[in-house]
């Protein structure tokens, strides 16, 4: 195939500072066989999508996507995808695929750092370190502590992996608690069983979903339930959190402080109370960012690609969506 | 015994902002069958101090030695002994015991609360975060990345320990690479090998004692011979990094930036340069800080006393010197 008849188009938006011109270079050198071609500009887009079977990038609008007569495949930057015509994507034969799991350590790690700062205070460190202070304060241990995770999928794993040599321990509230888990204890959803685990927690990190049953899952009654002692990690979604209770515990001292890298809403508009407590960190929805994300994405793409070849029988990763028909394979085929 | 003639006594001096009154108080519930006292005041020391088997403090000086006249055993409440008059309390024959391995746990997650604080990127956070702005940045990985641990003491130890589930390469450097030991790769002081290992090296992280080997061991050549993007971690002594050369890296971009407990001198004097630069945090020589201080000291004290009883098959934990004789044991005799 030549580049006006691409077999992978990368569409032209970036993420998170990274480049799709990097991510086309990875993708080609890892399908030799293959076309890969960045479209760089809105009409490149419209132009390179008309033929090609896959397109891979940030998003998707219906106009681009009604440019595409022969698309089977599109593989999104990100773990979210509800930001995408679903639907006409699902109607019109598209496979769509997802991140899921490529931001995984960089998240376990981001929260991971979060518990020890908080255990070992180093966010009073940097306040006297901007003081210029050298002046001794009384750091905890995380050691012999209570880790409760809520959501145990790819990232509360990594997470949960990651304690194995911190001597802490651990409970995991997952929707399916039959499965099981990393953690010492794992329960479900139910409120008694949330209550009962807040209750004796001293780190409570947040990593599932953001679902109806999820939205405002820690709001007045779970912060009143946690110890005051407790500190609060947020890796996953903003609405997982009610901000107007948050803010009005941490006013309280009803918990020991925040870290959170996504907040409800985002950004977190400049004159949030939040902002200026000492013993909340917020970052800018930094958890997920890892300089191995084209690599990562890329392992997804190419599985993908050559799936796509084995036509009924393609067993795709990170696969989100079910079109009731794949169209035959047409990649590589001239 | 009464208290006028106690088998325990602790002086009065506190530490880190922690109090020697709970200290006894802690003492004296794991010590049921003996009486402990705290010696509140200078004159209280003197008087206490004088048929008392066992003291435990601080500090020790020789005008409140020359006060003990039946003394067996002193017990130090901090690693460092050097700060004693270790000659008079050897050749008076008192056993002195010290209080290493009890800030081990505090001291790895110190180290490694740095290490996921570069990797991640908190810094950046906590600065945008002064200035209350939503803004992203792109973090690392600490997985997949090369931690060189010089010292593979207590501290070190526990610190590999912790870094169990983090997917990382770990070199280590010992007094003894013959005992081999938790990293992956271990060898000795000599400079080749230690040259070879920085070459290589993402996270230097320093846990060896100070000695004539390891003073200035982290000098200019060593500094030039990580890698740019290398972080440097002092968690034991601040002589082990030559400071001016340090600061030097750092001015010139030739680190990445460096997390310092403990530095040279003590304190850190305000004019330093590394208070200003924004890859360095500088904390007051808290990670040996500990919530379990009196704890765990108390308990290597209580089986230091109940070895005492065993007179010349007594086998202490912590013991830091050799008297030639160890008297026969006194206490709780009568």
């Amino acid at each position: 195939m030549n580049k006006a008849n691409p077999d992978v188009v990368v569409l032209r938006k970036n993420t998170e500072g990274l480049s799709t011109r990097a991510y086309t270079e990875i993708l080609q050198e890892k399908l030799p066989d293959y076309t890969v071609v960045h479209a760089d500009t809105p009409k490149k887009e419209r132009e390179l999508i008309q033929n090609a079977p896959v397109a891979t990038g940030v998003t998707m609008n219906t106009e681009l996507l009604d440019c595409a007569e022969n698309l089977e495949l599109f593989a999104v930057a990100s773990s979210g995808y509800n930001h995408l015509p679903m639907d006409e994507l699902t109607e019109k034969g598209v496979v769509v695929s997802n991140a899921a799991g490529i931001h995984a350590p960089g998240i376990a790690e981001q929260a991971l750092g979060y518990c020890l700062m908080f255990a070992r205070q180093l966010h009073t460190g940097w306040q006297r370190n901007v003081n210029h202070e050298w002046r001794h304060y009384q750091p905890g241990e995380l050691k012999g502590s209570t880790v409760t995770i809520v959501g145990l999928g790819a990232i509360g794993t990594e997470f949960v992996n990651r304690l194995e040599g911190m001597d802490v321990d651990t409970i995991g509230i997952r929707y399916s608690p039959e499965k099981g888990g990393p953690t010492d204890e794992v329960y479900g959803f139910d409120e008694d069983s949330i209550h009962s685990a807040l209750a004796r927690t001293d780190y409570l990190v947040l990593s599932t979903p953001l679902s109806e049953t999820t939205r405002n899952l820690i709001d007045e009654a779970e912060l009143n339930t946690l110890p005051p002692s407790a500190y609060v990690i947020n890796v996953c979604r903003g609405g997982v959190i009610h901000t107007d209770a948050l803010v009005a515990a941490l006013q309280k001292n009803d918990i020991s402080g925040a870290a959170l890298d996504v907040t409800d809403p985002e950004p977190l508009p400049t004159d949030c109370p939040l902002w200026r407590m000492g013993n909340v960190l917020i970052t800018p929805h930094v958890g997920g960012h890892t300089p191995k994300h084209w690599d990562r994405l890329s392992d997804i793409v190419v599985h993908n690609v050559e799936q796509l070849e084995r036509g009924s029988k393609a067993e795709f990763h990170n696969r989100v969506n079910d079109p009731r028909t794949v169209p035959s394979p047409k990649v590589n085929e001239d």
